[in-house]
């Protein structure tokens, strides 16, 4: 009963798989002991009748974005988005020239206004992404990757993802898996691309959110963004974003930063077959080196307990064989949209 | 890239809905402008080429749970869950004796508590469903469901569902949508049983929530569910829960009370090809008839509201041949696991 989508599903999911394992699903990736136990615990995971068989439904996998699927230097795209709206923002802003953190912004000291810390840019993002629908939202950050390009390699941002993680998301999905993005950016932010760069829907990516209130507009009732905190998806607060969209404990989890350590113990320290992973940006020629930045606050931890925890450490600069994917080849779908 | 196993989703998606047209999809409902409005809608959406041609990917559905999708008489289904679990708790809770709304339920006036209003429920779900894991709730509510049996029909709640509308479900999913559940009623309740129930996997249901705290539980992570209303998930609360959940407008939704019209009004008073239905219950026989029961301030404006917009009505008593599925069609998952 009411059972036959999910049958389909199953048989076309499994002739992906078949195809999949034709080739190396990883090519991007070296061989070595990250790649090796992903690959295992999908053997193990998949392999019908083994101990380890986790039924479809059940394989559910979760990545924090930024530093994990994507760059997040010189510093994450929504802020790059954030302060692009500042600018485009300030003519009707005169105040902003003398107050901070605006007014770095406006005379282009990036650094100045971010060294304000988390509060900061949650003030430029509040005066940036809320009052406007949910709609119109979409639409500017829509427009926005269209046209805007990373300050230091130039490319859109929809490129500046790793080739590696798009691999692997294809090659999870081919093994069954439903993958979800976890992330303490901007739920609507979001969303609005991480389908067309990453194949990953709507109902599948989740981050911190403002609340919405539901207000004609148009005459037409449309959810309007409040400039008020409903949730921060970070740190303790992920194991509950991740549990309230999708209602299972994951089964494997990619973090990269302190705030992603909650969600790796939820997700590891439970019974049956469990995949952590941990990427360390070794890479300071092809991407950035980075792993301590008590500036940011972000990364005191997250390696040491990866290492103690026995959870698997994707170092970048060994485990990877290109970083980006081909120019043009990834994000033509939101450039074109 | 990345996109494989959507492509073949895509294959196996159309070669259900080309199987499912062999045959009537629905057969349960009876020839009539309701099945005839669905039919032409689904037909409008899944042509491509055509001016109403809706991508895969926006197929969204949204139906509520209680009167929509399974019997709400006498009561609904987590009430006589939480009735259960208050009698089971009670002598752990001497003083219960003698504190409404507890008082009444234990002596058996069990429409004394339910009149005390929908704040006096709140406070016996608090009582009954906060405290323990999430995981913890989840196996009470499913050893429930494999016993508990409705008091009107001596059937299994598993098997208290509109046959009428797992075809519907079935035909829906055979035709690209995703179907989701939005509903007034507890998140972790309703995701307990959903799946093996309605084919509907956790992640596309929700409803109200309480807030949850991630706490070492025998030196593991866990969600403990706390006694504080996170969200209530009703009239304009609806398109919110939906909108941060699926992060799409639906094109098409299914209620049956007041608290579903800013559901059904957000989903259909925008452009493009939409499907809202109201669910009429109008079988005295078969089920129940109600529509305009003061009592419980539900059902005020629904109906009038429904005729006056032109959203399709479903007359259960005209338009479905039969309510219930055979016995031991439905639900055996649930009742096993």
């Amino acid at each position: 009963m009411a059972r036959r989508p999910s049958g389909l599903l199953v048989v076309a999911l499994a002739l992906a798989a078949a195809c999949a394992g034709a080739a190396d699903p990883l090519p991007s990736w070296s061989e070595g002991k990250a790649k090796q136990s992903i690959v295992d615990f999908v053997a193990q995971v998949t392999k019908e009748g083994s101990p380890g068989f986790v039924a479809p439904a059940e394989r559910v996998v979760v990545f924090d974005s930024d530093g994990v699927l994507r760059c997040e230097q010189p510093m994450p795209v929504q802020t790059a988005f954030t302060l692009d709206r500042v600018r485009a923002l300030a003519p009707q802003h005169p105040e902003w020239r003398d107050q901070e953190p605006f007014a770095s912004v406006l005379r282009g000291d990036v650094q100045g206004a971010l060294a304000r810390g988390s509060g900061a840019v949650l003030e430029l993002v509040m005066a940036t992404q809320t009052g406007m629908t949910t709609d119109e939202l979409d639409a500017m950050v829509k427009d926005w990757f269209a046209t805007a390009r990373h300050p230091v390699t130039g490319r859109p941002y929809t490129e500046m993802v790793y080739q590696p993680m798009l691999e692997l998301l294809a090659y999870l999905r081919a093994s069954g898996f439903k993958t979800f993005i976890a992330s303490g950016g901007g739920t609507e932010f979001l969303r609005a691309w991480t389908e067309s760069v990453f194949g990953i829907p709507p109902e599948r990516v989740f981050g911190s959110r403002e609340k919405t209130s539901l207000q004609l507009r148009d005459g037409r009732p449309q959810l309007v963004i409040l400039p008020v905190v409903d949730f921060s998806d970070d740190k303790e607060n992920k194991p509950i974003g991740i549990h309230n969209h999708v209602g299972r404990r994951p089964i494997a989890a990619f973090g990269n930063s302190d705030g992603d350590l909650p969600m790796l113990a939820w997700t590891c320290e439970a019974p049956g077959p469990r995949l952590c992973a941990f990427v360390h940006h070794t890479d300071a020629a092809r991407e950035w080196a980075y792993d301590r930045e008590s500036k940011i606050g972000r990364l005191d931890k997250g390696l040491d307990e990866a290492r103690s925890k026995g959870w698997t450490v994707v170092d970048m600069k060994n485990d990877w064989k290109v970083i980006y994917p081909p120019a043009d080849r990834a994000g033509n779908d939101a450039r074109t949209r």
